[in-house]
């Protein structure tokens, strides 16, 4: 695993997708899955970059972003995007929320690795 | 600890702030005072919910959800919360961003308990 790091974006404007959600008991093939997902998602048009952690709780986090609306609606219809989300849906979650935003404003700040 | 569940937030549109961060080595006093910085944000006006989730690798994202930019500012400015940010910037966390985005749609789900 390589050390984590807030994505690095472009200026805004662009979009986020922040998806939060709890996980049912069990792994019902959900890593491999996820994993193959995230994969994909960076290969696609407009994608910027993604963040996501999962606490001990069980409460997950995943922001992606996203050039503009085009690129995400292009993402949710995905030949192997969309029967995921059902699935996901039915066996994955035991609950979720889905925001759609624009970024309006974004800074950051990294130490520099010898701090 | 009780069950995580998504916030639970009104029609949009409002505002999201995406907080996301990767600490530094220890505690330094962080795990106190961000609890208290999250109990009297949900008291200030505007507050509409937050969700928050750190993952093993250290990568931790915090959503939090505002009616409106006003209610984000006031909340930046607030004189217990804004030298807590400066302490932040330069003994807790290793890398940090901060996206200020509108949520323009939002759903959610969330599975009937005796399911």
């Amino acid at each position: 695993m390589t050390d984590p790091t807030p994505a690095l974006l472009p200026a805004p404007p662009y979009y986020a997708v922040v998806f939060t959600s709890v996980r049912t008991a069990g792994d019902n093939g959900y890593g491999e899955t996820a994993e193959r997902l995230l994969e994909l998602a960076a290969e696609q048009p407009g994608f910027l970059g993604v963040d996501s952690a999962r606490g001990a709780d069980g409460l997950g986090i995943t922001v992606s972003y996203w050039k503009n609306e085009e690129s995400i609606a292009a993402w949710r219809d995905h030949a192997e995007h969309a029967p995921v989300r059902a699935h996901g849906h039915e066996h994955w979650y035991a609950s979720f929320s889905l925001h759609v935003a624009k970024v309006e404003r974004a800074y950051g700040f990294a130490r520099p690795a010898d701090a």
